[in-house]
């Protein structure tokens, strides 16, 4: 199979040498693209770039965004790195299993895949988790909670070149439409407004249960069509509520 | 089997960094000693502590060797790292291969294992080399002649702890609460009837729409929680459109 573009995303990165790190890493193991979510360290810096060596090239060109969706809105497949032991019911893979998963729902877009990494000192939130298709949790080899930041990079990073040249178990392929983060996000944003208005949700916990709808959905690898389908539900619903109001 | 005491050996490090780095990791996967042959750098440096965050203990107790020989002088099973392609005869493994016969070879000596790592610019010599029983080649999935030497430590450590197979991430699972099929049926046909109503389903359609929905929420294995939340959701709905209909 062709593999396609791979970008690592940052998020709230806080150190100068870490950054620098992971672009150097970046570098050995071919990957396209660094992108950081609004990094906490100044990344222009002298120690930023020694440690960069030959990644210094996608170091200066690394994209800042303001937030993980956009950091990732051009991205199909999404995976993130967990440390922290308390994700309430956010699933939790084997790096092995994750690769697994990449191999089996490519499709022939070509969208990159993001590999997501959170900050040093306590990694993703729970919301930023929920990007994700598929997260990978290196606790169990390692205690990961004190893993430095551009170690744990190494190791996902290694371990996908790995996935790359094994060959893939040859189960029957289908074309897997993955949705895009964006898509969901919306999807999902256009439904809450509905749940708002009609009082299934109320502003102050809507947040943590629209949560279990996203992480329901995210175990189901949702694909384009799915969503689009859930878009038309919520139009339906708010044509016929506002329909009896009239 | 029982695992043994393994210990870390840096020929000739010249990086500050590094050597805390690496300190650092040997905390993480629970490697009991750091060992450095003569170091070409200042490992009581204010730099060096400062990487080596926990691992501050072990760096502090690493012995000073000056030569390779003697720093595994009491070890039995010695495995090293090569990055450079030329070295003639000497042959290179897979780093699974190599801890494969980690676990074959052990006996009931109580000698630690050795991992040997070489100098960040030019790596072991093959004299050096010929020490180790295995060595293993990170060549064929990166750049390694590039790779930093504490990101090599980190692949090496993070593959020697896969070997060992700790706490697999099935286990820790709670149990999973899968809904019955029967719930999720009276669900989906709760859901299916307000969609109905309002126009989104057609009655000749409606089978196959539905399904959609249903093969989305079993590919999540979606749980009875999850059924009663979306029961919920259908609840309101109906509620919000008969309010405006009376």
């Amino acid at each position: 199979m062709n593999f396609k573009k791979a970008v690592v995303v940052l998020v709230e990165p806080s150190g100068n040498i870490n950054v620098g790190s992971v672009a150097r890493l970046c570098e050995n193991f071919e990957i396209e693209e660094l992108r950081l979510v609004s990094p906490k360290c100044d990344i222009k810096s002298l120690e930023t770039k020694k440690m960069a060596m030959k990644g210094l090239n996608l170091l200066e060109k690394a994209k800042e965004y303001s937030t993980l969706i956009e950091a990732i809105s051009d991205c199909r497949q999404v995976i993130a790195t967990a440390g922290r032991m308390d994700h309430g019911d956010i699933p939790l893979h084997q790096s092995e299993e994750v690769f697994e998963w990449i191999k089996k729902t490519s499709s022939d877009h070509n969208e990159p895949i993001a590999m997501v990494f959170g900050r040093e000192d306590r990694g993703l939130t729970n919301e930023e988790l929920l990007c994700a298709q598929r997260i990978i949790s290196l606790n169990q080899f390692s205690n990961y909670q004190s893993l430095n930041l551009s170690h744990a990079v190494a190791i996902v990073l290694y371990e996908y070149q790995k996935s790359k040249g094994l060959n893939p178990i040859s189960k029957s392929k289908t074309s897997f439409n993955l949705a895009k983060a964006e898509e969901l996000d919306n999807c999902l944003k256009d439904a809450e407004n509905i749940l708002l208005e009609i009082g299934f949700l109320m502003k102050h916990t809507s947040k943590a249960r629209m949560s279990k709808f996203k992480g329901l959905l995210q175990r189901a690898d949702i694909k384009s069509e799915e969503v689009a389908l859930i878009r038309g539900v919520v139009r339906q619903i708010r044509w016929a509520i506002n329909k009896g109001n009239i």
